[in-house]
């Protein structure tokens, strides 16, 4: 039983970069449970702070948000409210996820790319997904649960790629669950800007997808796509 | 229906580097052909010339364990006989691929990797490879057949990876053909240290193989596998 | 005085990537010339071949709306009709390429990226140009005028950047003379799909170029930008 | 109005590296100001514990010779006293800085490049250096002042440039200034060897300075440059 | 008077990977000194943990384990106990190893290389060791002994090298005490897979040698070899 | 027996980049040869073509200026008049070289780094030295002599380092050979800077040498040195 699990710096960023996997998973019946490690509070709430609303009504209206999202996406939330702008590495944390991980047991794990100059609790909140993974495989790790296999990470897609050292190496056709990634990102109204970017992202990478298609694929014009990149070797009994 | 096109710079190679992915195919009822630019009469057949043979003889020899090397895996080859060390690119030579592109109208494509400092001959032929494919895909470029879709390409395992920037982003499943692979392999009585050596790289890239598998997975602990590097992005519908 | 040269291996290539930079050079009076290396007749016409039209049929088209579109710009247009798919590197072409140098002393450079795994032509055309800018730079070449100086060189953006080792290391604001680049671009009616690939693009690059602008700039939703790649470093007297 | 902020690892290393930027900026009116994360006393000051200086004498000294090569520059300078072999990397560390940005609202930032296998210190201050220019940029960030704009990074020329992965994309032209960094290195009479190491740096970035200087520049031999690293894109309304 | 050090994050690392290096120099009687930041005892213990052992019982067994081995090797052996499965990185573990540096002053430093998605603990101590021995070359650190000359590092050989950006750069013949690293391996019973996998490697590593030796080497078909990458340039007086 | 071939662009080039390590290899008794592909007679003359010379001139002279360069550095020079700018790949070329090859059997090879965006000429000759060393190993090959081992192949330095990809993975101490790489640089008096410059790079990577040296070597603060970077793995019997 396939399962996924989506670690997330900040509350809205699995809603623009990776609601069509989540969509698509659950549609398919699997589990998805998306992890925010922050409220993206500080970092990703200017306007909120420039209307005047405290730290906590801010909190709150974001993870109202983000819930209001992975509502529509199928998916289970849990926010761990450690603190962005910085989101600080600590072994408390990484010890969080590790029993996140034993508990869910993902086969699937999506996560920030290891580089973005512009924004640095998104490699952070990457590396903790990573280290508390590998944590979890080893039986000799305190927490309760089995030791996790060694589920693919695929690190979805930064804001400005070329200069997060992102090359997507994967494209995955996310059109027959769109119109629920457009519901997702309708949750966050603060940002309607991004569900414009977002949305001609999808198409851009949707035409890439076409042009990168098999011959076998008769593909419309309406593609949508999202773009990962696999940080290890894909593992298959086919070339395909 | 898929079909698999192999484009190998010497008589050998699709043998130590690409069975087990052409075993797996013909396994499974698909067609597949192998076309060696050159006989590697020249650069690859050391032996032979320390033994004396003339270059038609060589050529002979190389011709027949080839074909018996295909025959073992259930493939088509064909030879153009274009000259090795050096492999010349040249604009006719790429026409012909493009005319076996428009005639077989492959679904995959496995060749050389782009970089080899020990073997010009071997990235020449990837290049060629890859311009074939492209014109081979322009409706207007004048060769028979129709244009060809977007098969995905592999790039097989060069002998000295690290030294040629060949990381492997995808680890084939050879376990269920390896006896085909080691019979083929056996079809080039000269290079028995061949044997041995690619057999034990199968053993390794299957240990590989079985850290990199998801968690559902349970392999034996005789994995073999090959390790190939996809060119262009994935497509797919689903993250695996 | 400025001068600018865009050396485009197609006929429509100049208008999707570098629009916006000859528009706005030849907006403060500076001229503009494009050299058309071949009319992408053979590998950027499928449409025109799926409609049975000859070969010199789709070069008299292409020279038209190439042509049409360079008016608009204010730019010059040369077509040295090479023969696409493949254009083939030789030292006759480079060699007229490096009398256009002499001829023009270009000031500023613009070409395809080096690298294309989607488009040979492209890198080829990037290639000699390169080629040509240094062998115009000797005095010891044979080819009428003086010796050029040391302009820059620019990378305009490919159709999949991230494929193509594209990190894009300016951003330049092509917000003023946008509409005469979407002018430029339906003099290609035959695409109209890449007005609004490219139209989209621009937003995006335009978004993220407000997002790198410093401190002191005020930009407005709209602006519009295109990406380039510099070759070699920026020669300045402040840093900015 | 614009205004340059240095961050620097230790008390010399502006010296050396970029007293030709900051002795521009001051020249053209702007204010510049220099903030040293620690006075080098255990890393960089060899020569003073072999002839047996304290700790304490070690700071003053070298707080003394950087303030007056600062003052020559007509610089501002300020010393946070964070120790340093090892600079530690801390929130609280990171938080002075933000207020730093806030404070001074600088147009332009300056500091080591993030790799160095000969000094961890360097990668350090320059990764302090980042992180407080992304919090400085968010509102919601607990600090005076104003929520920081989008100042483009500079990074300064290392010791051992081809083992830092520095590839400068930018040589300033600092020939009208350098007779003043000239006598801001002779403020550091200990270190007299790297008097002549960074003379002859400049006259070699300023040979290379003149080799990529457009054709419009007529510069003489005695060009004397500083080599940068752009971290972020640059933007601009016009290629040069 | 030449000396090794091994820094090694787990209690086996140094077997598998670096065994060679430290018979080589053992017999050439030099005095050569392993130091294990861990046992590996829960990250590399999966064995006695799935026995159900306890915490100590698997500390004390890997100690014993690796002590075997390195008296089989001759080499001097120190137990850190740090804690792995996360190995944390502290000054006070970097404070340790500098005074290991100063007290032992080795002339060669072996350790992993930086990178491994695999396991964190590796790349950790790699960090440490490097940051440790920078800090014990400065006068001004206060530990006791002479301040450290500049030992050049090698990276040994991680499991999946083409995953951890390993390109080997110098192969260590190490034919004549392969029999002894042989024997050392045998002191780790509970990972006899590993034996076969490290010999198949060396093997594999030595047919590369092979393959790069200069033309005045005559060598065995029986080579063996170990892959190194230098981290710093390196110093000779002679080309070879 | 130990000999060293240098396979050079243009006449100088071996000067200023390599003549070190001629000169220690001659005062070791060691046989060194110099092939120049062409004179440098378009590409780097440009004084002499400013003074009105003919092609015919400039050749002889510059022939004569590099044929007293090698007797200074005790070397044996071959001149194959390829013509440059641009130096043409062709397979005539490389067969002369090869047979070049065949005929010294050289044990180390010293060539150009195979990227150089400001010539092409540079690259080109590195391409063609390294086609031609792999096509002499071949038995198969038609040329006179033995097969060629594996000599290993150092790329010299590029004028303009950090742009051409090199990083210098060893530095060659050169300070008892520089009087005699001096005088070699006297006999090309049409670039008196050169001298200067090259002069100052060798005290440059001599500090840099000394830097890096391992904790026996007591360096003079005269060092002077070369950087190389090498391109196939050290093959070794001790780590140093």
């Amino acid at each position: 039983m396939m399962s996924l699990l989506v670690v997330s710096a900040h509350a809205g960023d699995f809603v623009w970069r990776a609601a069509g996997a989540i969509a698509l998973a659950t549609a398919r019946g699997e589990p998805a449970t998306v992890v925010c490690l922050t409220y993206g509070e500080r970092g990703e709430s200017a306007k909120a702070w420039r209307e005047g609303h405290t730290l906590d009504e801010i909190k709150t209206l974001r993870r109202t948000e983000a819930s209001n999202a992975a509502h529509v996406l199928g998916a289970d939330i849990e926010f761990l409210d450690a603190g962005d702008y910085p989101l600080l590495e600590t072994p408390e944390l990484v010890d969080r996820i590790v029993h996140i991980y034993r508990r869910l047991n993902p086969t699937i794990v999506l996560t920030h790319p290891l580089t973005d100059p512009y924004n640095n609790d998104h490699p952070a909140a990457a590396r903790m997904a990573l280290q508390a993974r590998i944590l979890a495989q080893a039986p000799g790790y305190n927490a309760p649960g089995q030791p996790l296999g060694a589920p693919p990470v695929f690190f979805f897609e930064p804001h400005q790629p070329e200069q997060c050292d992102f090359t997507p190496n994967l494209l995955l056709d996310i059109t027959n669950v769109f119109d629920t990634k457009h519901q997702a990102m309708h949750c966050l109204p603060a940002q309607q800007h991004m569900w414009h970017y977002y949305t001609d992202l999808a198409t851009r990478r949707g035409t890439q997808l076409t042009r990168n298609a098999g011959p076998n694929l008769a593909l419309p014009h309406t593609t949508k796509a999202e773009a990962y990149m696999r940080l290890y070797p894909q593992v298959t009994g086919e070339l395909a």
